[in-house]
């Protein structure tokens, strides 16, 4: 793709998920809604302004990244473990019935074979997490109990769907599932959960000690970002979804663990602003 | 390319460009330089841990679209009119010197024809004006009078650049070298630097308005990131570089022009810092 045909499809997606997202609002309803509806129009199945290449597809993935950390950053770990069980039973719920509707309808409406349609079911058990907060924050109820049950249960959906698809690959190519198999990558992503967090805040005394002695600009913006990435490739590692990772790293720096930081990172800000100014 | 193996890379990137421009600042020696030799080593000339693909190269552009942006926001027009003579100097010898050098070596060293030895000449025009500012920045000379020549000078020196190169080209395609079109050319890029600054502050008002009614969140960044593409794009039609439209974005909307905005900025910027706080 030629350099200036980039920056042109670039500024067709800022400008048309912009202009729907404001429609949407006036009616009403959530933006995130008019930046999808904009990305079916200017995308393949309408105009084909844009096709998805593997840029596009990329800077994508940059972005649930840091969406990801950005909820993780506003959650609160004990919140979610209080409203754990419902949480479990809205991720349980969220995981069976699609997957049971998607096998159901692939099965015996469209006579599919029962691999394939094992597949589709559990193609619908992942939820994302992205448009759910996205969703919340339009709603302004991202800080109600409501939303705290409903995005622990996205992560845990989030879990389950790639577990599930693993297992469901292992029951096609060898025709059985191994239990101990299923529960060893079950229980990494658990330890990756539990320890990701800790490991990071213990790196934030690292990263104030880094940025104290660094005579660079921009030393903590460019540690945070290689937190996040960091966790995301271990994250894949282990057998979770990346963004698991991204999480993990806004949770450790959240700002109940991440007052020192915090100072600088407004000092920047301020910093950023006023030369724009 | 995997997305866990672009954040691996990308991590890799970060960590290594930053860790060498800490050195090299260790060394009394400009960071920039630390991070170009960061990319030669972990590019393909020695280590081959990133081989330069579309993605990356799209992401670089991106970089030097926002970095031309800067120094366009930082540039006092008045200032950079005012040493128009000493830049112009500036720019016909830093024009000049490396053409002249560079067809000297290839024709009479190296035993090139004339139409290669021409091109490798032409190349040698442009002047990187990102690596040229940052090492200003790194030297703390960004503010001087020198600052304001060297930046005037290879703001021209990438222009000339770019004429020469399309001039060379009609010659090697046609064998010769139409006055008139040259002439055009140029008289599109002048009217265009002229013209694109001016334009991008009508736009202004435009922006203040659409922010002021905007329900969406980040309304300004996008609208500026718009200004930036859009600019860019119609550089590339006129024939200028895309960098030229990102830097006359810089100008309309640096100190002097643009207080009303300003103010919103920096309210946005705080809103971010507190959330990361």
């Amino acid at each position: 793709m030629d350099v200036s045909e980039f920056f042109l499809k670039l500024l067709l997606i800022i400008i048309s998920a912009k202009f729907f997202a404001e429609v949407f609002i006036y009616l009403h309803l959530p933006s995130v809604l008019g930046e999808v509806i904009a990305g079916i129009i200017i995308g393949p199945s309408l105009l084909g302004f844009i096709e998805p290449d593997a840029t596009f597809h990329l800077l994508a993935e940059i972005g649930i990244l840091l969406l990801l950390f950005e909820v993780g950053l506003e959650t609160d770990v004990g919140q979610i473990i209080k409203v754990g069980i419902q949480s479990t039973l809205v991720a349980i719920t969220g995981v069976a019935t699609p997957a049971a509707a998607g096998f159901w309808v692939s099965y015996h409406w469209f006579g599919l074979d029962m691999i394939p349609s094992l597949f589709i079911g559990g193609t619908m058990v992942a939820t994302s997490i992205g448009i759910t907060v996205r969703v919340l924050v339009d709603l302004k109820k991202r800080h109600t109990k409501v939303s705290q049950i409903v995005i622990g249960a996205a992560v845990m959906d989030d879990v389950i769907g790639v577990v599930v698809l693993a297992v469901l690959y292992d029951f096609a190519v060898k025709g059985t599932v191994s239990i101990a198999d299923t529960a060893r990558v079950m229980f990494f992503i658990a330890v990756f959960l539990v320890l990701a967090p800790i490991i990071a805040k213990l790196f934030v005394p690292t990263m104030a000690k880094l940025s104290s002695v660094s005579k660079t600009k921009g030393m903590i913006p460019a540690l945070i970002v290689s937190l996040i990435l960091g966790l995301a490739v271990i994250s894949h590692k282990v057998g979770a979804p990346e963004i698991l990772g991204s999480f993990a790293a806004g949770l450790a720096l959240a700002r109940r663990f991440f007052l020192p930081l915090g100072a600088t990172i407004e000092h920047y800000s301020h910093e950023m602003a006023e030369k724009i100014e």
